[in-house]
């Protein structure tokens, strides 16, 4: 009577952990999100499968009715891993879902993954950091909507370089809103399917990146490190893609 | 002729990546730092091993000579890896590495690692981000002295949830510079030894947190993410360490 919340790593199915690998192993029940390469359900050779994300066209499953099948299978079940894309503490609920199961007396076991945040910049070769021009990161969530009322998000981070998770569908409105407190100039990299045998790289400015049309899945990294990915290619006489 | 810059996640050997294993079994030559858990070395079966981290007492090799040691390495094998704790690009120098590469002509892959930032909390039931509590995170060096001048880190972060990496030598200075800027009432945990057998967990607040004795390595994470582990420790009636 375990629930294991898993992180799945950013889409390639080899940048899972050798724990998670070892929970999906064991598991009796696999309770999974839509994930970038359903390949990585293979380790979980003997169990059942239940689907908890998204479909096309129809009704998806809300937070409330995912916790009570969690607690249903956390009663049923000696292993029950929960699978999520990246992290499971990174925008993924997860805390939700942990405090549902504790509050049932289910035990849960925490096992991180690499998150998209900074994994798929690191994949493309994208320093999320570096000496003398970023000592310090934010990652944000891109989906709230800055024009609603009780916004909780502010955009006057003050971090040298700021990663937006699920950033494309309102890229415009949050490009515009950090402007009050960025130089337009500052440089932009979006990274569409990160990890992915698809991945396409787009550079560019706060005020130009949105000239582009960008696919979802997609993250955005603002900032100088921005400069030293586009001097990695120069150096490697690689074409910079300005959209 | 590719040197792999690769993540060696948190600590517990486990939270390596699977691409990152292939790495270490075809490699030639690692070239590491200093690990929480040099288990993880065993997967290099067949490499020589070039170790560059700090030695108790010694001299240890500044980052332009570990430029020249892998520059002369990926000129002179097929496979080098070279293996840093958590992500290569948080804080790991990385970029420089990269660059440093490119200028010789040698290839570079990047395979991300679970950064400590998340990783730790994560493993410990810590949620960095929750619905409705924190929305946007920051992760931030703790090493540099806030007293200096040119300082580089400016504290007044505007994320919900401040990670610090290495942040126990300056931890006092650090947090008198956030209280300028937070409540001091706003929660902190530390977590010693993340992801170890050794892991020591503490909480307090911004004000008294260093009054408890702090070991390194440990990780700080400040905001109201905080009182969600509390509260999850409350349902399941386990102590909560107030230091």
């Amino acid at each position: 009577m375990v629930v294991y919340l898993v992180g799945a790593g950013p889409g390639d199915p080899d940048l899972i952990t050798l724990k998670a690998v070892k929970a999906l192993e064991n598991a009796d029940v696999v309770v999974y999100d839509r994930l970038a390469n359903e390949e990585i359900l293979k380790h979980a050779k003997s169990a059942e499968m239940i689907y908890v994300g998204k479909k096309a066209g129809e009704h998806y499953k809300k937070q409330p009715e995912i916790n009570e099948i969690l607690i249903e299978q956390g009663l049923k079940h000696d292993v029950v891993v929960r699978l999520k894309g990246g992290d499971p503490f990174v925008f993924g609920r997860g805390g939700e879902e942990m405090l549902a199961l504790f509050e049932k007396g289910i035990d849960v076991e925490f096992i991180p993954g690499v998150t998209s945040a900074i994994g798929v910049p690191t994949s493309a070769g994208l320093p999320v950091t570096h000496r003398g021009v970023a000592t310090s990161l934010t990652v944000v969530t891109g989906h709230e909507d800055p024009t609603k009322d009780n916004k909780q998000v502010k955009w006057d981070f003050k971090a040298d370089t700021i990663i937006i998770l699920m950033g494309v569908g309102l890229l415009e409105e949050n490009t515009r809103e950090i402007m009050k407190y960025k130089d337009p100039e500052t440089p932009v990299c979006v990274i569409e399917k990160g990890t992915s045998p698809d991945q396409r790289i787009i550079t560019g400015t706060l005020k130009n990146i949105t000239e582009n049309h960008i696919n979802t899945p997609a993250l955005v990294v603002i900032g100088h490190v921005v400069d030293i990915y586009k001097n990695a290619l120069k150096i490697r006489g690689e074409d910079i893609n300005e959209g």
